[in-house]
């Protein structure tokens, strides 16, 4: 199955992107009446079969739509500081869009090596890994903000953040509920500073664990998106 | 808290190797007293100092040794195909050691694209990940042999065949036995073919499902061992 993209994809308007049609006649080969999907990253995910070969506007026609294609009961939302290197941070992307997520917050941290992050290769990757996947909504990213900016944000459902200093921990595993929103803050190389944790346990924020092993950033905020993937699958 | 490797490493031999020795004393600017630990991959964590700032002969002093060092109740083999792009799969080597691995086999299969893997890279990212996530055991990572031979292989334990085939198959997170030994096959990226899912349900590999997401080959290697470490620590 073979999923194309198009953010303005709509039965007023079924046609492929020049990128996206120019992969799917050229380097696939499709022709006239062979059937594939098409997602606006909306949540919509289209049956369709192609109606022109015209790589400039290839029109298709629309068999069934999909609405609310594999909605989840759930949302996840990290808010992570990017890794020094951007590849760890790339990465990152594409495997949490591949697991479930909906939201990706950056965060400049105190002990943040790096403070700004393109987001525009980013975006190319989610909606790679959104096409690969056979997933419908396109998860937002958001450009990098002060962690004391984000930690301001009045948000809803449950808020989790996952430090590497002493204290009392609960499991995320075990503090999550089934079918809510989650936000989850994971920091930098250098984990939050002190007075980071004390200003998110006051803002409502509850001191997680992601397991024993003591994890990298990216494979930290993969594992926590995981978990919260996972509680809901059980 | 850094973490020096040498397999050599004993009571009666404690001398870094030259490379590591050259991190320590160049790159960190340790000097003669400084504290350090040192593991030899399998078990030993020695807490020691620097007694020597020699490159090419660097003594230290063992201050204490921890035998079985993290030691696990239980132990996870994956045996996956490795992917197209090498890439993929020595990032799985690194993120499957650091959220926990013992043993990694390679497996050439009918879909597979790469029937080739040079391994020694794929060590030195073990050993590097073991180092950064403070652990005293190195996985053993073995070379691609064919999925027919690999699944002649007698092992102790729970088996599981993680594959994308109609059927009825159960979550790896039910299926898993805490406190077990496990090992999980991964396909390549076309999945395994149904002669090969037949012959590991014939050998006794129990049908399992990693969850509702089309997942990479590497990404699904990875979300498997995530998965048998964490209902190892719930």
């Amino acid at each position: 199955m073979i999923v194309f993209y198009n953010p303005q994809f709509s039965p007023a308007t079924p046609i492929l992107p020049e990128e996206e049609a120019r992969h799917g006649i050229k380097v696939l080969r499709m022709n006239t009446g062979d059937t594939l999907h098409v997602t606006d990253g909306k949540g919509n995910m289209y049956e369709a079969e192609i109606a022109s070969t015209d790589i400039k506007k290839c029109r298709v026609a629309i068999r069934h739509i999909h609405p609310e294609f594999g909605k989840k009961p759930y949302s996840i939302h990290l808010a992570i500081a990017p890794t020094k290197n951007a590849d760890r941070t790339e990465w990152l992307v594409e495997k949490c869009v591949e697991l479930g997520i909906d939201e990706i917050s950056f965060i400049a941290c105190e002990r943040s090596e790096r403070r700004v992050f393109k987001t525009d290769r980013l975006e190319k990757i989610a909606v790679a890994a959104m096409k690969q996947s056979i997933k419908a909504y396109l998860p937002h990213i958001h450009e990098v903000i002060p962690f004391r900016q984000f930690i301001e944000k009045p948000l809803d459902g449950q808020k989790f953040v996952a430090h590497l200093e002493e204290g009392r921990r609960e499991l995320l595993q075990k503090a999550a509920i089934r079918q809510h929103s989650y936000c989850l803050l994971v920091g930098p190389e250098g984990d939050f500073s002190p007075a980071e944790i004390a200003l998110a346990l006051e803002k409502g924020y509850v001191p997680v664990s992601l397991g024993e092993s003591r994890l990298r950033t990216e494979t930290a905020g993969m594992a926590g998106c995981h978990i919260l993937n996972l509680i809901n699958n059980s």
